[in-house]
């Protein structure tokens, strides 16, 4: 019988007991409890701890802890949160996740690229108007991100027609994107996309990363589509830059504070389209095989997947 | 010399120049003129027009006419209008304009399948809830029609993982799309999808296709996107339809008649998304070309398209 698993989040609520239910399915030899029904003893003797933004005091308890699995791709807090002295963490990057996100990018862009919001509002004042139809190689898509998300996403817009840049941090190679990469990269990245979409980690170097003098940079009424984190973004920025008519629209699905405080000024804003962090939802059962197959690797061959890098913080 | 080509449109306005002057770069060999500028004996040696929503009377002007080409893909006026007497017809089919269309019918049915419109109505009433997210093999697109515009839409939608089913009207076979024909195929289609999308040709047989006993044939809750003509669906069954919650939302962008109506109930309807004419533009440049092709083709060796069948009507 192997030591048994620690599931640790903030707040138990459903969640915990329909995340426990799918993952002991997919573990059927592995013993998964909540931290807070544990023993001493078998908090002791956990190896591993499987978390969905845990609090830190939690994973304290567990003084034998080996390593680390998130349910979550974005690992910001977790991070920050534990330091540098934490056990290694495994992020989820699941396939079946990527090719949501892939899905989502492609469909804004469509939104954005057949202008959907315009004729929403056409609509509402009972105009009868074409607008002009771009050919998507004429559209420029700016992906900033090329990581796992990116690149699937870069590959689905390229099949589509679209011309499309990709900015990644260090330089990086991509079939039929245009790569950039550094802070001059990221100029031009912004100053030639006709949409841009934020893809990238949360970390230091990129929260605040879309502020006024990037978004002055932005080719005047370009769109701009966040799927990253909301702190990737300025808001107050963001909301005067739609407000100048230098970005045209901006789809947001993710925020600073979530649920989306009912008093932002981006609910309303005829230029801002509001999702509920919706663009690329955890599937539970691909993301618990996924888990499943690392604790596996490890029980029987003590191997585990790359881990996050607790300095650049993904 | 060649004998003079006429250039016959309902009102002549600016799109007439625009047209004519398209043309005439694409054939610099051809004189195309319009049919009121031409003399008695210019009218007489006239052996093509070129035609778009052309009067009746015009085209009798043009005693010894050999053929027209529309340049549209739609002839039903016209086969309605010249009857079985006209000289042979060819329609336009540009395959760019198929390749938008096919763009539209992907980026419209992730429109529905990725809650646009529901999220849209969430953001009004400042709503933060996740929606359920099925993946598209889960998701049935049914479309009504695979000719060229069908077959092409299918194409894409497969590609994006689309469980798709088609109808024609008589059998007709597709890679990857569950094909289906008559008048009970027509029942099965309907039954099965999540998505129904009309690109059918308007014809006897096809106006008010979808009507209040097909409607309510459809699954509970699912969507209309209507590319075809206003003319398939009949306009108060659909609203019936949408305010009793068997149809969950209609993509509409065309209408019996167009400009679609200020006083029309579809405006303001709040599971109706009207779209003025947009799904697939005619782009004057590629058909001025194809439409140079085929008249090189018919001066050269004497050799036609395929033209519309005046009995089907397409």
């Amino acid at each position: 019988m192997p030591s048994p698993i620690a599931f640790v989040s903030r707040s138990p609520d459903a969640n915990e007991a329909e995340w426990t239910d799918v993952l002991s399915a997919a573990m059927p030899d592995e013993t998964i409890i909540s931290v807070r029904a544990m023993t001493g003893e078998q908090q002791s003797a956990t190896e591993i701890a499987i978390v969905a933004n845990p609090d830190p005091s939690d994973i304290a308890k567990l003084a034998n802890l080996k390593w680390i699995h998130s349910l979550w791709a974005g690992v910001e807090r977790l991070v920050a949160e534990l330091g540098p002295a934490a056990p290694p963490i495994v992020r989820l990057t699941d396939p079946e996740l990527t090719r949501v996100m892939a899905e989502a990018v492609l469909a804004w862009t469509y939104y954005l690229h057949r202008d959907m919001p315009a004729y929403r509002e056409q609509q509402q004042n009972r105009v009868w108007q074409e607008l002009d139809y771009r050919h998507p190689k004429d559209v420029t898509v700016g992906l900033i991100g090329i990581g796992t998300l990116g690149t699937a996403s870069a590959t689905r817009l390229v099949q589509a027609g679209f011309n499309v840049l990709g900015w990644s941090r260090s330089a990086k190679a991509l079939d039929g994107v245009t790569t950039l990469s550094g802070e001059q990269g990221l100029g031009e990245l912004l100053s030639k996309s006709d949409i841009v979409v934020c893809l990238v980690p949360l970390t230091a170097e990129t929260r605040g990363l879309i502020n006024a003098s990037r978004l002055a940079t932005m080719k005047r009424g370009a769109s701009l589509i966040n799927f990253a984190r909301g702190a990737v973004v300025v808001a107050d920025d963001l909301i005067s830059a739609l407000d100048s008519g230098q970005v045209s629209h901006a789809v947001l699905d993710v925020f600073e504070r979530e649920p989306l405080d009912t008093q932002s000024l981006f609910w309303a804003h005829p230029k801002v389209t509001v999702l509920p962090h919706i663009s690329a939802p955890t599937n539970r059962k691909t993301s618990a095989a996924i888990v499943a197959e690392n604790i596996l690797n490890w029980r029987n061959a003590g191997a585990l997947p790359k881990t996050v890098d607790m300095e650049r913080g993904y």
